[in-house]
């Protein structure tokens, strides 16, 4: 099962449709070679970025099940099982663990607002959850809720099948230090991979983050910066990340990124479709023809940087 | 199936549990009956007050199949379907219409802001649902979206399976006499009926509603009311509304309401425990003592008019 | 200066207006008047119901002062200060004390979510502003700010300036029970007065609270509503209130609420005219012969208690 | 008078504090000299980024005041005028025009939805203002109100005085496009100058945009990639943008951008202390350390690029 002293990249699998919006199932295997291939120490299904809520309860087993078959247990695979409900939470996470998930993450519904609502929250999904263990996800950008210091090291230290904390507080860099500060002053050390779209990895990696889990569609730049950090040259980390930022910035736009992302997928060959199943945007010409000038940028930066 | 010319009270209906949080479908019969015995002409399945989200799908049709089969066709169910993706809607919508729902209804998901969007969305929910009636939910306080009167007359005329609006625009009473002028002058006739707990009913029914769509722990004011007011008779409408409004009032309680409709459900017999599934709040002994003295005080009231 | 022991009635004045748009300035003496004969124990300015966002600074000070002239030191009045920033909140805290209120009301700006954040800013609102006693107003409703009542009692316990809570946690009654039962425990005891356009006002005061701030357009309401439950016959209190309660009710309509409000008070002669500055709402014919069958049913009711 | 034509870079400029948060006025004519030399054709003072909800009136005006005696004509100056009620909003604008400001701003308020209530709104807001030119600020991520391409056109179409869109819709590369084709076809063209710390500016510029508006802490930058972009050399544009792109996406942070951009102002010696007025946040020592790589890998990279 998942624990503590995960690190790495978890990359945010998308999930394959074909172009009528159907499951495209035999995707799955081949996106996740993809991912293995490029560095990837662990994976995450149907959070937002995996279309979760357009899913079926029947296809997000079916798609964990795929992907548990095609990873074999080389690398951990984490399910979102976020629910407005515990019973359908609890429902979620069991099918999950049977279909092959070593862990799950829960983000907080946006109601919660004060510090006790938060932990008390958190103390019920893990009594949910039972055994299994999970990820907090805190990303107040789209929650809207705010989980302040105090209140994630509470969790941490009273609730043990709290594993990992899923860092995209947009993006509070200050909050992975004073994390790493309390651990050092006796607190309990759990695993941090960040996601945001990785636009502030270097940054996160220097304050104590243990990787990165997000989606951007060259998982190689996260594995690159993430390595490269810890041999100890944040230098070429940085180099090796400044060559991906426009790219990364550009599929970091809000209500177009995914679609964005599944485009560049496609293109790489990572899955069939780069269908988004509905509601979800179109890419217009214009958008398609700056992402190869970006891609073609890349590649040259790259290029010059000998990797 | 439903079609516009539903009128009446449409009762939400409460989702039973046990006190373990299992569903109580052995509740489902009575309280059905308990509806109908009060006046309901329609019955609303799995809305935000029958603790919908907190369902498994598997859950919310085998409620949906227990109250058609209580109901054994005497009036018309509606089931509520609202969904992040239209996977998930349109999978629930032919479960529920299997199950036996005359129809459906779907809030918009509160990312919609412009007007085309909100057209948009409704025009892509008729695609998905095919042939089964549904119930458009205007209910911004909820929802965030705001519904211009031009967009809802757009829909009506352009989408023939929307044929009722549940109204609950906080109230927005001109938006119904809004609606009514539009057909007058040749608009297409839809169903409206009122939700928001009730507390503008005399108003709704003299702006030209059809009828109430809400879960008041005393369906038997919706329909008296109703009737007296279908009868010409609003002052008599507006003698009844009152005596139960200090508890309609009360009831209207954000975040506790649905925890005192259910326990008054109970009391009542209607239902046989009032659990709500978790999370939900529990009523603390002082709120218990303010219903009890508020049903007292109605009752008195009722008493008078010689009801 | 206002401080922990006020009690009773502070109404929430309307700011009376010219039909151009102008300070009517002439009106405030006489809603001055309206207001203290009808058993207002203290008047609060400037609050979102005072229309004061649409004020200039100056002519907010005009307001006040003209008030205070007119008040002459019989009650005391509470002006509403709540700034985006500290600098405008001073002057005109400053400004509005010189010009005679008694003390001022600050709500917590939207962006505040953990309790550490709330507790720090109401310490800085303190520093700026020195000697002058304030009330917090906590609404979450409008300012999307849940204040748990842990933090609200460190806030009376460390920050003598706070001396009153205007509560309308819509409507929280748990809250000031709780807050009771803290201050039976040792905690400092300050002063409750509650909101929420009224519509809560017997259990309010049975819960604890020490009357209330708002501004229904019958304030004898909730004087005598007081006043009864203070001699204790909440009984009494209760038939009063339900006697005001459509209307009460009514008024209470998000958007229309205040445009009602000066309607009536237009009505009733407290002011000279209803108008509310832009951007405001107009009343459409259908809402003001709903508010005339109101008034009149009103009367009717409480005419039978023989009031 | 600002007009339609308007190009080039508009700096926001920020507002400069002394330690103890008092405006530092002596500053301001500092700040306006680092802004013209390197390469504004405008400057934007009292937006969100000046702070100016921290500020009184007063200060507002004094510092539009300082600021256009030490442009003395020779770029022209815009001056937020955002405000809850057109009362506040006609006397700031009338002010500032006083004060030597040739156009004003206006970002629409959070409660706006239908597009009819957003056309309504500029509509008297262009009363409100008179002759005085303004800029519509259309930034859904703050002020939560999308206005739809159509709605745009509506009111370019027929509100003469609004002659410039302030785009930042996060990044909405589209409908800057769609505006464009829209003039092509006939509408009326207005200026475009796009925000979100120059976060697109590549793009923005290559979908019609006609520069930016924007704080960025080396306003160089925004004039050498419009300035590359209208000579023809979109490469070249990209080629300073990547330079220059870590630190634009570090100063993005929410939160914390405004401090982070200031502390740059400071140490580049535009302003003399990098003071933000309460509340406002304090950079930690790892944040200052980021910073001073982030500063120093960008020289290097403009070294090499032969800048």
């Amino acid at each position: 099962m998942l624990d503590a002293t995960a690190r790495g990249v978890f990359t945010i699998a998308a999930t394959p449709f074909l172009p009528d919006g159907g499951l495209d199932l035999d995707s799955v295997g081949r996106m996740v070679e993809f991912y293995l291939a490029r560095g990837a120490t662990g994976l995450t299904l149907l959070g937002v970025m995996g279309e979760a809520p357009k899913l079926t309860q029947a296809e997000s087993l079916a798609v964990i099940r795929r992907a548990a078959e095609a990873v074999a247990g080389r690398v951990p695979i984490v399910a979102g099982v976020s629910s407005p409900g515990f019973a359908a939470m609890a429902e979620l996470a069991r099918g999950a663990v049977e279909a092959g998930a070593a862990g799950v993450m829960v983000a907080p519904p946006a109601s919660l607002r004060a510090d006790a609502q938060i932990f008390d929250y958190y103390a019920q999904v893990a009594q949910v959850l039972g055994d299994t263990p999970f990820v907090l996800q805190d990303f107040p950008l789209v929650t809207g809720v705010t989980i302040p210091v105090p209140v994630l090291l509470k969790i941490f230290a009273e609730i043990p099948s709290c594993v990992m904390l899923k860092h995209e507080d947009w993006p509070g860099l200050d909050k992975i230090a004073a994390l790493r500060r309390a651990e050092a002053g006796g607190a309990r050390r759990i695993s941090i991979l960040c996601g945001n779209g990785g636009q502030f990895l270097p940054e996160e990696l220097g304050r104590g983050a243990d990787g990165a889990m997000t989606g951007f569609a060259f998982p190689e730049m996260m594995a690159g910066v993430t390595a490269a950090d810890a041999a100890g040259d944040p230098d070429r980390a940085r180099d090796l990340f400044d060559a991906y930022l426009p790219l990364i910035r550009y599929e970091a736009q809000p209500g177009l990124g995914l679609a964005i992302r599944k485009h560049i997928l496609a293109l790489r060959g990572a899955i069939a479709h780069p269908t988004l199943r509905r509601p979800g945007p179109a890419l217009s010409p214009d958008t398609l023809a700056e992402i190869a000038t970006l891609i073609d940028r890349q590649q040259a930066r790259l290029d010059s940087l000998g990797t």
